[in-house]
């Protein structure tokens, strides 16, 4: 891939006052993947972004979850590879920003201090994520974590997950943004009401403390199957009857997904240009099969139009 | 005003299988009013519809539903003339159908059954209301009234009240299809989430017993102050966080509102033709204030347009 263009991370954040920052998100291969065959997915990945003109690339950090949702986990939890160690031993080839979520809880202060340490802040932006539930054991609370960002490398963007579901959100954004947090990324939006409900909270909670509101990035993901739905739903998120029904009924779900993505996106696009709310888009796929992952990169395509971009010149 | 068409209440339904209904509706005069003022005021609203082509005018039956809230009421309950004396009595001018409300706890089943069997079933309709809340006292029940329309006036086509914002509506709704209803009428959406959630199970409820579903005729109010927002949550109408913030921070709350109910009646039309679910709208001012009437007036002859009507003909 050849070096074409500048961007950074703290450019990358203008992007969402302006026109709207794009992110793919990808999840690291399983741990217990072979390094030659890492390298083919990773190639592949590469490949398939160079068409894209996306601001970074979020890099997952998966953690066992069971602890949240005593439902059978519809797809098993496999364990990935460290992201950073991905980000670091692989990811040489792509050249603008990467989003290395950090699950802080399985990290101890003197590992996470480290890698703040190290990291290159021109390349590297970071979100924290705290615990899954409120009974499991971590290494290191969100709290912790985030002062230890601020002692020890306050130049690293760091951003914060956004639940639209949870009542009172705006109050934890606002307290997350006053620790320090650049910007927010949402879990998986199937319900824009409630995306824009706590978007609008925040906006006039900044307003009313002067505060400038971070760019809010709106998670979008298509579902291929009743499977993948079942899948969403045990993550939290929260799919209104109508749009279930839909995808039940449909001819073809992913099809069908794809088209509901596009509007709530155009939905979310149009509501925050009007309420001045800096804003963009993350796009992943929370299923590994290859049609749901090509759905999700001709869908982050189509938001690059969206948000005015073309494709991006070689 | 001239004998235009000869629209009956029969055809009007059809209408939501094709195009999409269109109702105007209003509240009878206050009870005080003294004859003279009623028929200047009934003069009035029936020029200001002249300019609609609306296929029925509905006709609120006002109870005193303060057992249904034990919040102060925003606008205070003032007894109005009973739909059908008013009917009877001033609205010899209006040539199209009438869809009378009918608060059928108010009267005894020989009142219901005395007015069933002299309405003319050609140029009216009528939508029963069951109890406000559970412990009211009541002289005739809802399923009783049911009962009593299908003994006595069969013919007299029958609507039903549809509330989204209830969990389970859809089964309410198959119960009254079931009992005779012909078509529901919603409360005021605020929330189309809401109505389209409901409406969808109500289709899917209906194709697996292999039943036509009846149209729901969508109850769209504007609001042009805070007083009437806090009037329409008395009402027990579900109105998204967001919406609520845009009205309370818009310079023109009226504008802002109206805006709204356009997309939301826009996003309901592409929802119903997509399912094939017969539909139409229903538009009423919970205000009974000049400008809010007026821009209840435009909101109609705008979804008219949407609808793909033209101006009548004289």
């Amino acid at each position: 891939m050849v070096d074409r263009d500048d961007r950074t991370a703290d450019r990358m954040l203008v992007a969402g006052a302006e026109g709207g920052v794009l992110v793919f998100g990808i999840t690291p291969p399983r741990l217990s993947t072979t390094p030659e065959r890492i390298r083919e997915i990773t190639a592949a990945t590469l490949a398939r972004l160079d068409f894209l003109d996306v601001d970074a690339l979020a890099l997952y950090d998966i953690a066992d979850e069971s602890d949240r949702n005593p439902a059978e986990r519809p797809f098993p939890y496999l364990p990935t590879i460290d992201p950073a160690v991905y980000h670091a031993e692989y990811l040489g080839g792509w050249n603008r920003p990467a989003v290395i979520y950090r699950c802080v809880g399985k990290y101890t202060e003197a590992e996470l201090r480290t890698w703040l340490q190290m990291a290159d802040t021109d390349r590297v932006l970071s979100v924290f994520v705290g615990a899954s539930s409120k009974g499991k054991a971590v290494r290191t609370g969100l709290s912790e974590a985030q002062a230890l960002r601020l002692d020890a490398r306050p130049d690293l963007l760091l951003g914060g997950v956004a639940i639209a579901e949870r009542p009172e959100e705006h109050q934890r954004l606002l307290a997350k943004h006053q620790a320090g947090c650049a910007y927010f990324i949402s879990q998986v939006v199937y319900n824009p009401d409630a995306a824009k409900s706590m978007v609008s909270d925040y906006y006039y909670a900044c307003r009313e403390r002067q505060l400038e509101p971070k760019p809010v990035l709106f998670t979008l993901s298509v579902c291929g199957s009743v499977k993948t739905l079942a899948f969403l739903k045990w993550l939290g998120v929260d799919v209104p009857r109508w749009l279930e029904n839909s995808l039940r009924h449909a001819d073809d779900t992913l099809a069908e997904s794809y088209q509901h993505c596009l509007a709530n996106a155009r939905d979310l696009i149009a509501f925050c240009r009007k309420l001045g709310m800096p804003f963009g888009f993350l796009v992943e796929s929370v299923s590994i099969r290859r049609v749901e992952i090509e759905a999700s990169v001709a869908l982050a395509a189509e938001l690059g139009r969206l948000l005015g971009r073309g494709r991006p010149s070689a």
